[in-house]
């Protein structure tokens, strides 16, 4: 790096550090869009992380979700506490950005300097939305926000890492059992920290609420980690109307008390160690790539496809011969 | 492998090639387990594959999904062909197999020796579920089944890298604008090959096929790749009585036929390039750990954990000093 770009950068990260909104916006598209500036950036941010609470919302299309991550926003800050939102809306070239329009709902906060909404973007890569949301959650965070709200679309493998990353994570179903059931399913009970039965003024809530306690009653004589005596609440909640969260607060609350003491390390831990992978098995690719360059890679392809080799022997072929 | 092992294993590939279920099933979940495995019987069955006709059908939880599989497997049957189905549940400890009662639906086909479903039941990582997927989808394709569907739930990355992976991918909306809306922010219809609006005897099935086709007029004029002159037609059906289904088929056999000439050796070359890349990365983390070691690994961690090194420079000082 030059070392005009370099002292750009760095005013950059004061500034940002330092309350200026623009410049920690502007930091946070050159981390999203550039691995590298990512990777600088971190180097001098890191050490200012790992104070604020982070909070993972998911749960399916139409549950709700912007709604009590707007509400919920609104509770912290009624508390003086500083708010950023992360939302994670995989957005293709069709919708650009003209759709997103449950943004909106935000607009009640848009005036609030101490609340800073961002939207993910980029698509990209699974790996690049991942390390985007992280490394955005991580700007936030290392900027002062004492709360990071992540919010994220649906129940897909690449969501549940996003908010594993969260020290909470919050589930959101809607009453109607065939929901649920498909929720259990996509197996995102088992990373909830706390289960939301939103639209609770619907039929069915009770319902509702009672099948996920049963599951949950299920999962403790059979799957609980014995270490982990944390039982998730189930909260019915109104988010239209405000109706049920203060009482989300509260457990918020409960659960971050709870996560540093007795889980603190382990999740911390478990965090780390998935993140410096995934990093690793990028760059490690990116550096066999430059070993083996682009025409022997196009030449192993040709082979696969025309079923010469299976993608395993190809890969073994790069691999023993890549020195 | 010792050579008892090496030999149990071709006699089991020859039995399954050869049409023994039992098998087929057994090398089935030999190969979802064991990554090892997946090589060498990979190895062995490549050479055969390339034959089937792969259908990825994904949508939202309660759009219909296990119902119109179910019947355009009975239609292929019907038209003489053979299938096979491959489920992918990412289930959860609390589901295990006790809820995943819709696969009853398949009964109908449950007595057709020309019908293979199977169910992708282990969660593991993503990698390891979309390489298992891809796995099973090509033990069908070499044990000779001619049209191969693959089912997945809801719109996250993994399960679009997973229906990426087939020839070609039906996207299923039901009426409701809302839920239009949320597909395209997951930009899902970017990969849709076909797309089905299901549950089309609701209210709101012509203004949801409207929306769709207003989104491709969008992208034509924005963001078509000049190469590619497929329009995904919209479709409507109503599976749970079978309306709909033969104008389905049809699509899917044009566009077959489509993807067999122009579009079809870059979508392979991709294809195959993705799945390298994939397998690369798993094997290059592995040699990586072996090096360097647990301890080494576990070392580092604590000092990410404790805030002292920034994930990427723990990364950076692993690849450095792992020689």
């Amino acid at each position: 790096m030059s070392e005009s770009r370099e002292g750009a950068l760095n005013s950059r990260i004061e500034r940002a550090m330092a309350g200026n909104r623009r410049a920690l916006a502007r930091l946070m598209t050159a981390v999203e869009n550039d691995p590298t500036v990512a990777r600088d950036v971190m180097r001098r941010v890191y050490r200012r992380t790992g104070r604020a609470h982070t909070v993972g919302v998911t749960g399916a299309p139409g549950s709700g979700k912007s709604t009590l991550v707007a509400r919920l926003a609104a509770a912290y800050r009624a508390q003086g506490l500083t708010v950023g939102i992360v939302a994670v809306d995989p957005s293709s070239p069709y919708s650009g950005g003209a759709l997103l329009g449950d943004r909106v709902r935000m607009s009640a906060l848009a005036g609030d300097r101490d609340v800073f909404v961002r939207s993910m973007a980029s698509r990209g890569s699974l790996g690049g939305l991942a390390r985007g949301t992280r490394d955005t959650v991580r700007l936030l965070d290392a900027a002062g926000y004492q709360r990071v709200i992540i919010e994220t679309v649906g129940a897909g493998q690449s969501e549940v890492d996003i908010v594993r990353a969260a020290h909470t994570t919050l589930v959101i179903q809607v009453p109607g059992m065939g929901d649920t059931i498909q929720t259990l399913k996509a197996g995102i009970l088992e990373i909830a920290d706390i289960l939301v039965v939103n639209k609770a003024d619907h039929p069915g809530a009770d319902r509702a609420a009672a099948a996920l306690e049963a599951m949950l009653d299920l999962g403790e004589t059979t799957n609980r980690d014995a270490a982990d005596d944390w039982r998730p609440p189930v909260l019915k909640t109104v988010a239209s109307e405000g109706q049920g969260i203060e009482a989300l607060v509260d457990a918020l609350d409960r659960h971050m008390a709870y996560s540093c003491t007795l889980d603190s390390g382990r999740r911390e831990r478990e965090r780390a160690r998935r993140e410096l992978f995934e990093i690793l098995r990028g760059d490690l690719l990116r550096q066999l790539m430059e070993r083996v360059g682009e025409a022997r890679i196009d030449a192993i392809i040709d082979r696969i496809t025309a079923r010469e080799m299976d993608p395993y022997a190809a890969a073994d072929n790069l691999l023993s011969n890549a020195g």
